[in-house]
């Protein structure tokens, strides 16, 4: 089998080794594709050392089949195409206690914390499983992880039809909420400085909006009739558009905080108290976010293949990364060998 | 009839009219007391002076009996005690549409954007008016105002019984959230940086700590076996205070924005993601905030001897604003004279 892995700031390599058997309740995936997330950039950067263990074998957006089932696992079997929902709790924290095990206090995020899949063959526990159906192509479904993301989001603001949403980022995560939330029913701007996510997003029906040339809080009144709109997602991390998150949402609205902020943020609490805003984190997703994900890419609502805006093989795993900090990239796949369907 | 103007910063001078009759649908109130408030004294500093028209009769905690009725007013008579809900929107902005009339986006806030309460008699539109039990003391009364806001703040925060919550800031709001959470069933601790507000909030029998002298999420961890706080109230206004704030909330907890922040804030975005916390803003009250105000104090809930520090006379009303910056008064009342029964 051949494995990526990262050993330091920018140096991923590819190597060669026998493959292990799977362990109990474990089953071995033979992985179709892995996609690369900003996480995962991070972490190429050198950025998350004091969290990574090197040589680490990072990615948790994946497909694939079942190769081997280990013992001790039931209703599986080789040959069922996968993904993988990638946290692993301890169910024993007070955030567990409480209901909330995707935000365990001791998570174990797979990919991250754990080996991953940028491998040719990886060994998980099979609870972590969620079944695909047959007719879903293996390249779509290494999307249900963000997609899953986008579900959670739309889900914590409770955005309903009719409702008017502004998304401030166009990279994946911003446009997947944007289809999340279109097909919730809800009208959507994208916010976006760079001309080409702007193009992107537009290629797929959204509206956008460059913050550096409209003034946006005048653009939102005029669009919503002087209420603002009832839910922002802040998906860019950008210290301006926490300002201007509160600055377009109307009483009441919600704000939904999604992107990393490493550094505390300038927030207008005034407008947080003057218009009784509600901001809430959104941080992964749950089971049934997982399952809606599927749900929604077997149902063709996720426009896939206007994401994905490259597929690299696993030896040049490298190139992917190169790719997507340079900015051109939406969404970078790399081909792990096992769509063999 | 006595009125307290506001001329300009620092100067409040008490003059001598004649007593106008209530027009249609007024009632004239005999004022009995009327508190003064964080706000009215940054209108005393000159702070408000761009949304104050001077001279202003300010002041909008208030307890009195009716007067006199004008025309075209029901259900209301001469020598029945009453207080106002000092609020009047104007029902057709978007926010009045959707329900949420307390903040109109043109909200006529009575007392600073029109005449209030610091008066010997007060023509008042009726329909704010909120009727008051007779065995109700009309000191304690002029409290239904600020027990209205802490009963919005801690509806706002979803605080149930069991549930354990920090309170940064010890003045009146502060206090008497605090007072309305342990009611609700919640245990309180009150994070309040001056010992003479950590004394009064003590003689309450409320915990209190000392943000400068102890490692507030180490306290907090162990308050509540490694959880953090179900529900945290801000409101201090001071930039620490809202870095703690989220420091010390559980996953999924809520944090109550109370304060006025003039300037915006460093808030911990990155925690707000982590935890999936809800930050909320609470502004003044709905009228069921207004009418269980009024049943917590006539149900001796509200210690109101404890927090009524002062009682000034009208006609030194310029030093009940004077013993109020001095910080060594909770709450001060000015006596309008009305008080006869």
């Amino acid at each position: 089998m051949l494995s990526a892995c990262y050993t330091g700031a920018r140096t991923i390599d590819v190597r060669a080794t026998r493959t292990p058997p799977p362990g109990p309740e474990e089953v071995q995936i033979r992985v179709a594709y892995t996609g690369i997330c900003g996480t995962d950039l991070h972490i190429f950067h050198g950025a998350m050392d004091g969290r990574v263990t090197r040589p680490a074998v990072i990615g948790h957006e994946m497909s694939g089949t079942i190769a081997q089932v280990g013992a001790d696992v039931t209703g599986r079997h080789v040959g069922e195409p996968v993904t993988v929902m990638p946290l692993a709790w301890d169910g024993d924290c007070p955030a567990c206690r409480a209901g909330h095990e995707h935000i365990c206090q001791n998570l174990d995020f797979v990919g991250i914390d754990s080996p991953g899949a940028l491998q040719t063959h990886w060994n998980v526990r099979a609870d972590l499983l969620v079944s695909l159906p047959s007719g879903l192509p293996l390249q779509h479904a290494a999307l249900v992880e963000p997609v899953a993301v986008a579900v959670h989001d739309v889900r914590r603001s409770r955005l309903t039809a009719g409702d008017k949403a502004v998304v401030f980022g166009g990279g994946p995560i911003g446009v997947l909420i944007s289809v999340v939330a279109r097909h919730t029913g809800a009208e959507v701007l994208l916010v976006e400085p760079d001309p080409a996510r702007r193009a992107t997003a537009g290629a797929l029906g959204f509206p956008t909006a460059d913050p550096a040339a409209v003034d946006l809080v005048q653009q939102v009144d005029q669009w919503t009739d002087r209420a603002g709109a009832d839910v922002v997602f802040e998906v860019s991390g950008a210290p301006k558009a926490v300002l201007a998150a509160t600055g377009v949402a109307r009483v009441r609205g919600t704000v939904v905080v999604v992107a990393i902020h490493p550094q505390p943020r300038k927030v207008d609490l005034q407008r947080v108290f003057w218009r009784e805003l509600r901001l809430v984190g959104a941080r992964v997703y749950q089971r049934a976010d997982f399952e809606r994900a599927v749900e929604l890419l077997a149902g063709d609502v996720i426009p896939a293949d206007g994401i994905i805006s490259r597929v690299t093989p696993l030896t040049e795993v490298a190139s992917a990364f190169t790719a997507l900090e340079s900015g051109e990239a939406m969404k970078v796949l790399v081909d792990c060998g096992g769509d063999v369907r």
